[in-house]
């Protein structure tokens, strides 16, 4: 009988994780023997955060990050045939934009059962805070870092928002916020919408969709270094 | 002092809320006296299922649903003005593929707070169980039903996923899903993976993803009449 993997998420900053995941979820994840985190030592606080007293220091955790190669992938294969394995993120939901998704990947190729647990989506609580278009949307991770080429993906993006009506979604290292914002004030349309939404779930939650004629109106507005995400639709 | 607009998921099925939703969220949707909801007769039954005593009767419920013209949402900008309203969602959360946007995007307009709420996202939940790219994906909504169209559908999805490196997800109407599966098997590449996520967090929960061809050679494999998540990578 082999182990399953539960996909375990994490808050979206220092907020109780019980104002943002089940508490069903957190007894599961106090129960685990067995991990596979990003990096132990966040791993070990956060779980003692989930409330898990005791055991920690009988836990198995194994790495994996940018830093793995896809033979250490596979060698965390024979992890279940000691029992259940949790895979644990460093915020938000496991395996959507972090290394994670490879073992739910490989998980799949061996008949492993794989389990998602309910928690704190940032890209999912921006759009339906948005407003915008929820029917069809498009999440694009990063956009390039350098002045030209970002300004025409931005371009491209709007592109594509207004051929399909599809909601763009992007997301930024928090020190770049505010150049990105800049850069999406200066190539987009005046009539497009953009959605700046930071620090979701948290007391500083800031979520706002205006015209990009409106926000251009907002000179002395500042993002700032904090989690945000950015929504774009052309109309 | 304006009121705010607080977005309220719901279970993806028949489980019991506080397996999917924290706690704090419940006794947010059992505080609030005005909602705005699909249908008032299922959404006593959920407040009911929420922990809502005694005040049911005493609730405000306001209808937004597809027979809602544009007139009536803007009048819904008046509820404002007497506390905060509650946007009640059928299943999973509301305004990503309901008609609650509509509301939102009005907040956005008139300067009402909207706070999102955290609950279970079968889109999110298939995302990460699936093992696909989390980096990059796009919600595609329903494909359409005819035959012709949907194959045509089908084929520029999974063109747009290997020109993108993009997951693809639609959803479709339970009594549809076996023949849009049949559909996918016909026209997908056989290297393209394809995973099926069906009654997400319910306890008949199915969630793989294999190759389509290794999907062809599972000829007596039903999904049957139940909601159900497909999600598309071509590698």
């Amino acid at each position: 009988m082999k182990g399953r993997l539960y996909l375990i998420p994490a808050p979206l900053g220092d907020n109780p994780p019980a104002e943002v995941i089940p508490a069903p979820v957190l007894d599961i994840a106090c129960q685990l023997k067995i991990y596979v985190v990003e990096e132990v030592r966040t791993a070990r606080r956060f779980l003692s955060v989930y409330g898990l007293k005791g055991h920690i220091d009988s836990i198995e955790f194994h790495e994996l990050n940018e830093h793995t190669s896809a033979a250490e992938v596979e060698d965390l294969a024979s992890l279940f045939n000691k029992g259940d394995v949790g895979l644990l993120t460093e915020a938000g939901l496991p395996a959507v934009a972090d290394p994670g998704s490879a073992l739910v990947a490989l998980c799949h190729r061996i008949g492993i059962e794989v389990v998602p647990l309910v928690g704190p989506s940032s890209l999912m609580l921006s759009l339906m805070a948005s407003g915008l278009n929820g029917q069809s949307f498009a999440f694009c991770g990063y956009l390039p870092a350098k002045t030209e080429a970002r300004r025409q993906s931005i371009k491209s993006m709007e592109k594509t928002s207004a051929r399909l009506n599809q909601t763009q979604i992007i997301i930024e290292t928090p020190y770049r916020n505010d150049s990105l914002f800049s850069d999406m004030l200066i190539t987009l349309n005046p009539g497009t919408l953009l959605c700046v939404a930071a620090d979701v779930t948290l007391t500083t939650q800031f979520i706002l969709t205006l015209t990009v004629a409106q926000w251009r109106k907002r000179q002395d507005f500042v993002i700032g270094k904090r989690p945000c995400v950015f929504l774009v639709l052309s109309q």
